[in-house]
């Protein structure tokens, strides 16, 4: 079975235009692709490996769809919609289980995210996944990591502490468990595309964990900023099974979130409640920007101290 | 030294706007680029994996330069202009020396093409590069795969045989010596963009070999070819270090060449042989297309005998 029949068999029948934009998918020496007027180009990639970012034995459709799932999380940080991906994937051998299995959960994510597979590469070598997706945004409208403003409101999409607790169980419950959803399916934010190009000012998503990516905002946007340590979401599904005196850690450096994290104008900040609220959508008020170019988490009693950064390092 | 750093210190400097579409490049979520009025994207994703693909004590910058070479083949195939690309590469250490000599051949590359680096991913685990490249295309003037008709003339942009004579010599030679030349630092015809946008009615970049590759054009236009075995170009630099009894061979299936073979309507010959040699370019017409959906070799007797496939398959 060379590339041509794998690409053929497991890959093509994943192939449409859901996007509206591919004009020639899957098959020649490249894509086809067109670009609403008015709109730019938003392009990603991130690369899975097997032991490093995933291991053996995960579910391979869970492996395939978190694949897909956390890039699209890299274009709700800007605010886009996500249209179409490339797919190179390099594989140690020709497991057809395993191919129908990685087919169905990319599958299920294309279906999910509206998006289209354009093409890719397959190759024999140790099991790797590089995935670019592209998306789209209104131009001028893509919201960037600097921007972040002296008294901006710090807001995060939902409750943390779901994707480590995910990554702590690995090994000890049964894969069917619950405690895997965050880690295995994540639920990447674009649907706060409209919301974010009218309100935010900055904008990340919480792949590194709050602490870790919040600190890229700063850097990139030359300030600082406080976060209150009492309203630090901590996700309901860990709360009881975490004991209290982890749950700020636990918010502020659980990664594999894939909420997003963005700053939006005081002056815009009563707007952007009613509209949340219209929306049906949900928001976290965690702190603001500052001036001081330090990242420092203030208690009820409004003492401050600094957040130590313990972000993952691949090398 | 993180992620982050790498990308600073190796790859930052790299970048630029040479293509004129890039707004934000390297350091985001993702880049922003821009599509001018009328054209379309076109995308194309290779993946080289250590072993495979190169070896390990290949000189670095090659490794790089060649990287990049062989996916701007793929847009030169489609007759785009390249653009910009992502780079996703998987490393086993952090090796300075190393990542100094490749992001030089990579720069050294993108100046060539005249294209941008945007973005990627850094991670550890066995050596592997994955480039996703864009190029850009007025719209409907992209030249497929199929598209091929009855009695069109075939045409390669250059003598065959280098790739895979420098692909013989591994291990043998000194890697300085000029044998490598088309293997390491291979020279897609991108160039011939507008000739083929003009003239070809279908195209394909010779990387696994003309016998190989044409049998994929011929697939996806559902016709068959006669090549003239007299006709087919072999490269001077080969001639006289192969026996003339293996020169067939060597033009039918020598891989690496990145060549492009296409096809031009039998009533446009005469024009495009025309422009081909006012513009300067090099054109072999090497055989036509036929109706008999097989590929044959005609002799100078003009005796034919079928063409068999030996192209290198993965699994």
């Amino acid at each position: 079975m060379d590339e041509f029949s794998i690409i053929d068999v497991f890959f093509k029948s994943v192939s449409s235009n859901r996007s509206g934009l591919v004009k020639t998918g899957i098959g020649d020496d490249a894509a086809i692709t067109m670009l609403p007027n008015g709109y730019e180009l938003l392009v990603s990639t991130d690369t899975l490996v097997e032991g490093v970012h995933f291991l053996p034995d995960w579910p391979v459709k869970a492996i395939a769809y978190r694949a897909l799932a956390t890039n699209v999380s890299d274009i709700a940080a800007m605010a886009g919609r996500p249209c179409w991906c490339s797919l190179a994937l390099t594989l140690p051998e020709l497991d057809k289980i395993w191919l129908e299995e990685f087919s169905a959960g990319f599958c299920d994510a294309l279906k999910t995210f509206n998006m289209d597979l354009i093409g890719g590469d397959i190759t024999r070598g140790p099991l790797t996944i590089t995935i670019t997706i592209h998306g789209i945004v209104p131009v001028d409208k893509a919201i960037k990591r600097s921007g972040a403003k002296v008294d901006d409101a710090i807001f995060v999409t939902g409750a943390l502490g779901a994707g480590a607790y995910g990554v702590s169980q690995l090994g000890r419950l049964d894969y069917q468990s619950k405690v895997f959803d965050k880690l295995f399916f994540p639920a990447p934010k674009h649907h706060y595309a409209d919301l974010l190009q009218t309100y935010a000012t900055s904008a990340i998503d919480i792949s590194d964990g709050l602490s870790a990516d919040l600190s890229h905002i700063l850097k990139a946007s030359k300030v600082g900023a406080i976060l209150y340590q009492d309203k630090l979401p901590v996700a309901e599904a860990v709360m009881d099974k975490v004991p209290d005196s982890e749950h700020t850690d636990l918010a502020l450096n659980s990664g594999d979130e894939y909420e997003l994290c963005f700053r939006v104008r005081g002056e815009k900040k009563v707007n952007f409640i009613a509209e949340v609220e219209n929306k049906k959508l949900c928001c976290y008020e965690v702190g603001k920007v500052t001036q001081d170019i330090q990242l420092l988490l203030m208690n009820t009693n409004h003492q401050t101290k600094p957040i130590v950064n313990n972000s993952f390092t691949h090398f």
